[in-house]
């Protein structure tokens, strides 16, 4: 019999979101989120050790007075969300430009005017690491109050090598320090710094010959990303920089269609790309490709509703042509500053039609997949990480119904109550 | 020199929302939010006492120990939310109802199944009192915790008289025992019952010959409210039930042109109500009506939100024409299931592009004025309720901008911390 560290009972909802680790799911799969009624969970190590309804858990563990027990009468308990797409470490927020774009100004002067993204990268090569780091983990500490227990990071906002570098320390030394499990990817062709504007190429030379090299040998990223747009990187920039990354080990990952349809949802199918990102004007033939070579779709609805555009991604389509979905905030200063993983999913629902069950599977198991940690993270089944929420909700369509709110109660992490 | 209860000092940014105390904000008086920097604010006896630069306050005052200190260093301080309108007393919540409505069935579908306000009608009429005390308390909890300070709070869920009593003693009893101020506002004609639809005046007969009169005489709300909208109360029903209400003592409000021009603008202008709220549809005369009569307007736009309607009230255009605008949740189960104020001001600002210090204005001191209470809240100003909200935030631009999270860290209310 097991001498668990923390039993949670009682759960009106747990949804254990159990089936999919080895395979994202789409389609119909997509609703079936594994809801068990009066359930409980068991945790021993870190990890889950029994999973089922209350009246049969509690026959089989042994609780002793060291057990923590937590009575979740009335409760929704889910699995920690996943962010797999996120732009955390930089310098400075960008408040001032919400007004100027409510009063019309394009980004065009926005970026003329010293703000846009080369503002960002400004800011964030002028910081000291540390600075980068305090004001990125404070970001993590909102995140996890808001029930998200892994978070992808990407860098990009150096655009030089250094900065780059410095970016994905702070990451990874984010990831060893605090509760929030980080995960990073190197995205060096975040955009083309002004020096380059009249020779792409040779930025994306620095990106492979320099900059990717030193990221593999540090040990700094688990994925390469890049972001594949008019006036941005080509499909076929974007496809030589996935293919070297590839070779030197980081999986590829891309930012794709989200302006205009240029193909970089056929580029993810080809290059096997773990996700691909956005897809706000992905083709037809790009969402089957993706399909049929399992490419996860990672939509970032948040993004698109900051950015005052209400064009958003195909999910329906996507979800009947077989694309298995994930979701994310895309958490950064310039598009999308926001870490609510729970008002992600109401706008999923809300503006892309989304069910309730679809965009919570889309908010763990599917998020956890488009960043190749579904084995460990992404669903409460046994063996996984004890990565738990428990909602001050009374089933898992409370979640985008009561919109704009923060129903996380207890944040469990690996074990250990955290929020 | 005072002693006082409790002082803030070094507030980043110190928004007093002054001078608007007498008539509400209009035009460009919107933008001007009264903003000191490095500020301070004195509180006595649950009142402010002054209210002016850290160095120039803290020569005048004496703190004694008995004075609690709150130093503000980085953040930003406001005066408490007021929420203009809501319907927090009430039965079931209606998350069941979002899926079928993004699977596409009607409003009038989901009403035949039991669901929609009639569902909300029957769930309240049925619960005991203690039961919708319980819940709605549990709604005033949120709000607080979101900074927000006093809320009206509308019948309208009885459609008979002893079930509007109930709610609106319910409501009573929640402003005398709950730290969050609640208004009362009796909304008996808010549908059509189903046994009156085919005599919808023999329902307004009820409506003011019995169920008002009991509300005056057990003094239960200070205004009356109405649904003025094709297929609910015509412009001369609405007509008949605000007259009779003034002259029975209680302030007219009204929901105004939510969906069709009807010309509930105009009436309000008429009826001198005090506020008309919704207005998606107001047509440019009732726009330049109200402003002419000083009625405020009261922008819902959680409710188009949670509806997937983009037609959000024209805002810029009432600001234009002079009427004073307000903002509000709407906090129903149905329509605006959200107690974030701050999300609203996102939604003002994103989809009806107010600039954040027009939102922010809309939401404190012109609030105070749809409520006919701007002469003790609304407002950082000398004498007036010391009803405070901390945020943590560099500056107001800020509240807008990091959209979906609450960013309150402590709640003052009649100079006690609550939150
Ligand atoms: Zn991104
Ligand atoms: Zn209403």
């Amino acid at each position: 019999m097991t001498k668990p560290d923390l039993v949670i009972l009682n759960a009106r909802e747990l949804v254990t979101l159990e089936g999919n680790s080895y395979k994202p799911k789409t389609k119909e799969e997509l609703k079936n989120i594994g809801i068990i009624k009066d359930g409980a969970v068991v945790v021993k190590d870190e990890k889950i050790v029994a999973v089922g309804k209350t009246d049969e858990i509690i026959n089989k563990v042994n609780i002793t007075p060291k057990t923590r027990v937590i009575d979740a009468k009335d409760k929704t308990v889910m699995p920690g969300f996943v962010d797999p797409h996120t732009h955390i470490v930089f310098g400075e927020s960008r408040e001032r430009e919400l007004g100027l774009r409510i009063n019309g100004r394009e980004y065009l002067e926005i970026l003329e005017a010293g703000g846009g993204i080369l503002g960002t990268v400004e800011s964030t090569k002028n910081k000291p690491e540390i600075e980068l780091y305090e004001s990125a983990k404070k970001r993590l500490d909102t995140f996890l109050k808001e029930g998200v227990t892994t978070v992808e990071s990407k860098s990009g906002y150096g655009l030089e090598t250094e900065t780059e570098l410095k970016q994905l320390r702070v990451s990874k030394k984010l990831g060893r320090t605090h509760q929030v499990d980080v995960v990073n990817t190197f995205l060096g062709a975040h955009a083309i710094p002004k020096d380059y504007k009249s020779y792409p190429d040779a930025f994306v030379d620095l990106v492979v010959d320099e900059m990717l090299p030193q990221v593999v040998e540090e040990g700094l990223a688990e994925f390469c990303d890049i972001f594949c747009e008019k006036g941005v990187f080509s499909v076929e920039q974007s496809r030589r920089v996935l293919t070297k990354a590839k070779k030197a080990g980081l999986l590829p990952k891309i930012h794709a269609d989200e302006i205009n349809p240029l193909g970089g949802a056929e580029l993810a199918a080809d290059v096997k790309a773990v996700s691909a990102d956005h897809l706000g004007k992905a083709s037809d033939q790009g969402i089957k490709r993706m399909a049929e070579a399992g490419v996860v779709g990672v939509l970032l609805p948040g993004t698109l509703f900051f950015l005052m555009n209400d064009e958003y991604a195909r999910a329906r389509k996507m979800i009947e042509e077989g694309v298995p979905t994930a979701l994310s905030t895309d958490r950064n200063p310039g598009s999308s500053p926001t870490e609510s993983m729970s008002f992600i999913i109401s706008l999923a629902c809300l503006k892309m039609k989304m069910l309730p069950s679809e965009a919570i599977s889309a908010a763990t198991i599917n998020a956890a997949h488009a960043i190749n940690k579904a084995d460990k993270i992404g669903s409460i089944e046994r063996g996984k990480q004890a990565d738990l929420v428990i909602f001050d909700m009374p089933n898992h369509e409370y979640l985008p119904y009561h919109y704009g709110i923060n129903h996380v109660e207890t944040v469990i992490k690996k074990g250990t109550v955290v929020v």
